[in-house]
């Protein structure tokens, strides 16, 4: 999907929410684990009920993984469930992969040119040649390279300055600039740190930012909207725990389809300010 | 696999050797691709031919990843056959994960609680609670920290100092000291840089150094040993490429065991250094 038509998404759905699936069998209500596949039964339920609420889904290849080839076969369903059924949705494998180029690209050939989804997030520690080989050659997709994270661990590395007082985020954010462009690439920037959208965006005026960390981790919506929206928007919301675990009876799916909507609501009053 | 027993088998074999298996299947000998499973049929041939040599395995996942359902269970099938037939050998999965703190738990459970693998890389960017989850709850496992890679992309961030003229690389091995020890926690340094050793002992004297890029990647053993070994040994230097497609035709494992022996012989050479 090109940034066009993701704008073009937001505005019709007045919505930039990301819906995490991270899906965890320890966790999802009682009743669906009778059925054969549990893990996608969830997912299934989940897309259904809050696909009018958001723009893109976010499977994290964490909670697929820990099943074995059970979890792979959830993950490829649902990734092939929303492809059948919702085209218009941005899919998002996340993955965090980073290696050295001839290993990165067999990982964009699993994401890109098998899964076929529309981006990847991505480590940045290993430099240049980690990242391009996701940029190359898959017309369409995105890499979404962490910046600033929305966890704890974020101060170890990430917000030390170097000598010229430039913070390693804000390096990354700079650097990746040469390989990519806000037509292919975005930044993990967690929600958990409103005001510091101010200093991405003086080094990422353009950029998409993928948001994590509203709700379950504390983050504000109002200051990441205030800080980090531009003209376009610019920003991709994502809610995981928040919505998908906000009940686990029967009735599951209304709840996390009215979590969803309410998150929605708060974004078409954001999306208003930019409109004019 | 504990310290001891990991010094302990490269004395008796009197290698430190990892081979890489990044089993390609575009890249294995043609006659293997009629077999039911060639990635399996390849790494069992690669692994019985090299197994007197090396003291470690370390598939790494991207390979298997990209094809599917049928790459993760080659890959099953390739750690339960070390396991039940090289019990001794320390098996590496090379999967340079990190995630906020539940999501590294997830990946925790996949390669230590489900596979049992002895070691994980992972990427340091997101910090303590995205490697603590691996350190905790799974006795005789290891983290492999991704400190100085051997790729090119390694100068855009790990070697940059901060006001104090500590490097990110440095500080990666310093600061992640506090969370781990030598008994559970190796760094991955790279080959490519031989005098970097150096440096690297000045701030990790004990632990353990996975080091990729002797071969293909033009590293030399000679320096590696020279500025990194220490009187336990205290590396284990891999190989992939340049023993695994090391040749291509019906007598591929034969060449494999040839080129892994050429390096086991550097290696005792070496080894013969500090016995005394």
């Amino acid at each position: 999907m090109n940034k066009q038509q993701l704008i073009q998404n937001i505005k019709a759905r007045k919505s930039f929410l990301c819906v995490g699936l991270d899906t965890d069998t320890k966790k999802i209500p009682a009743h669906l684990l009778t059925e054969e596949d549990p893990i996608f039964a969830f997912n299934k339920a989940i897309i259904d009920a809050t696909a009018d609420y958001c723009v893109a889904y976010k499977p994290n290849l964490a909670f697929y993984e820990c099943d074995g080839l059970k979890g792979y076969e959830a993950y490829e369903k649902t990734i092939a469930y929303l492809k059948a059924n919702y085209p218009d949705h941005f899919i998002i494998a996340d993955a965090k992969r980073g290696d050295i180029g001839n290993t990165s690209k067999m990982y964009a050939k699993t994401f890109f040119g098998n899964y076929k989804v529309d981006a990847l997030t991505v480590a940045p520690y290993m430099g240049e040649d980690s990242v391009t080989p996701f940029l190359n050659g898959y017309e369409g997709s995105w890499v979404i390279l962490l910046a600033l994270t929305s966890n704890k661990g974020s101060f170890d590395f990430q917000q030390d300055a170097d000598a010229n007082g430039e913070r390693l985020f804000e390096k990354v954010i700079r650097k990746s600039q040469e390989w990519g462009t806000p037509e292919n690439m975005m930044y993990v920037v967690g929600a958990t740190r409103g005001e510091m959208f101010k200093d991405v965006r003086k080094v990422a005026p353009d950029h998409f930012l993928l948001v994590p960390g509203v709700g379950a981790q504390g983050g504000s919506l109002q200051d990441v909207c205030e800080y980090g929206m531009t003209k376009d928007c610019g920003l991709l919301v994502n809610s995981s725990r928040g919505i998908i675990y906000a009940d686990n009876t029967e009735f599951f799916a209304d709840v996390a389809a009215q979590k969803a909507k309410d998150l929605q609501e708060q974004m078409a009053k954001e999306l208003e300010k930019i409109e004019h």
